[in-house]
């Protein structure tokens, strides 16, 4: 997979694409990661990639000109057997992003990422070029750069080869739809603070059982609403609705 | 604001900690931001800090005794006037992180973040150690490093004088609970795409309607949820239900 991510602050982008899992994976060669810096295609010899909004008001906009000619750079070199690449502008205004999303991502072969930067864009980009809209979630951010990051994490850990079985385990029991039960390590007692004794009895079809209660309790508690997607048998409905009505 | 970052990954952070708003920030000593390595409290020789779950299963957990130690650690040199600091868990099953809870950190006086890496935790660290859990989202990353990033960018970018008024006009338009109308710019053509006339004509009570219209009507079309909890005119209720149902 080729990941181009379009910004101002190209240099934010130096410790995440080269550390943990993403430097691994670029390091094998499964996945390209470029940031780059779209003042480049300014067009002006100011370096101007923004510009006051028409009708008023506070704040910058990106200009058109920019962007265009920035992605319409990356697409200069494109082989014909290449698929058109997925362009990704990373705005509060977007699709949230989710994991199911991600999965739909990780299949493609070329992302293009636009990131703005306090600024809004100017509406023929969004119109016009871009493929996708993604928001990670309801807060402000300074800008798109954060985000991106986010939606390459989740998208390049999907790849065949990048994780080692052992790590993908644990983080896939978020596709059950539930909440993960809780862990525990050495030592069995911590400053008075013990271990679940089912989890040292080495009865493993006990703790099969305790796991998935405490993943059931845990959304219950929690996050509720994931419940109606789940996957569960009419016994653990049974169990929630029993639960529930105990409650109130 | 004081914030600290528990990490295996401290070099994720340079790039971001140091650039654009929050390098600003930082610069003008409005926080101080700290990445720390946490296997140095590892208590052990080989710098271990995680170990296989109790009751098996795949991936490794964050042993409980490294994050303790650190956490202790950061609060031993405190005065005595200054507030408990919130210690925050970045994880999967916390709580949904949104601007109300940015806006919540904010007025704190020191924030740690505890981010683990592919592991899980064990479960003590959550139970007796955190005072908050966080997700930014529903997908699955590799760490709670990206997600730190994530909550410390949209917590300082609200602390006094971190933002200039020019910024902060922009950006708050999401806390009117409504998606932002489309922004325009120069040109006023670009490759045949024009800039809506009202936006051209400088009549602002027109713009102001215009705006606030395509500001529902974004709403309406891709976040009809944000609208039950939008403050909105009579009218505006009105039009709406009028485009509903003459949609269906």
């Amino acid at each position: 997979m080729r990941v181009d991510v379009l910004t101002l602050f190209p240099e934010m982008f130096d410790g995440v694409f080269s550390s943990s899992i993403l430097g691994k994976a670029r390091d094998k060669g499964l996945v390209s990661l470029n940031a780059i810096n779209f003042r480049q295609y300014a067009g002006n010899k100011h370096g101007t990639v923004d510009d006051t909004p028409y009708g008023g008001g506070g704040g910058m906009v990106l200009k058109p000109e920019p962007i265009f000619t920035a992605v319409e750079d990356l697409l200069a070199n494109r082989s014909d057997q290449e698929s058109a690449p997925r362009i990704i502008l990373m705005c509060p205004q977007g699709e949230t992003f989710t994991q199911k999303k991600a999965e739909e991502l990780s299949k493609e072969e070329h992302l293009i990422f636009i990131c703005g930067h306090y600024e809004g864009y100017d509406e023929r980009i969004r119109q016009h070029l871009v493929t996708d809209e993604l928001s990670i979630g309801d807060y402000v951010l300074t800008g798109g750069e954060l985000p991106a990051m986010v939606v390459v994490d989740s998208v390049v850990r999907l790849l065949p080869g990048v994780l080692g079985n052992e790590t993908s385990a644990v983080t896939d029991s978020f596709s059950t739809g539930l909440l993960e039960y809780p862990h525990y390590t050495r030592p069995p007692e911590f400053r008075g603070m013990k271990v679940p004794d089912v989890l040292l009895s080495g009865h493993h079809a006990n703790i099969e059982a305790w796991r998935r209660q405490q993943s059931l309790l845990r959304t219950l508690e929690r996050r509720p609403e994931l419940l109606e997607e789940a996957e569960l048998t009419d016994k653990e409905r049974e169990w929630l609705r029993k639960l529930q009505s105990d409650k109130s």
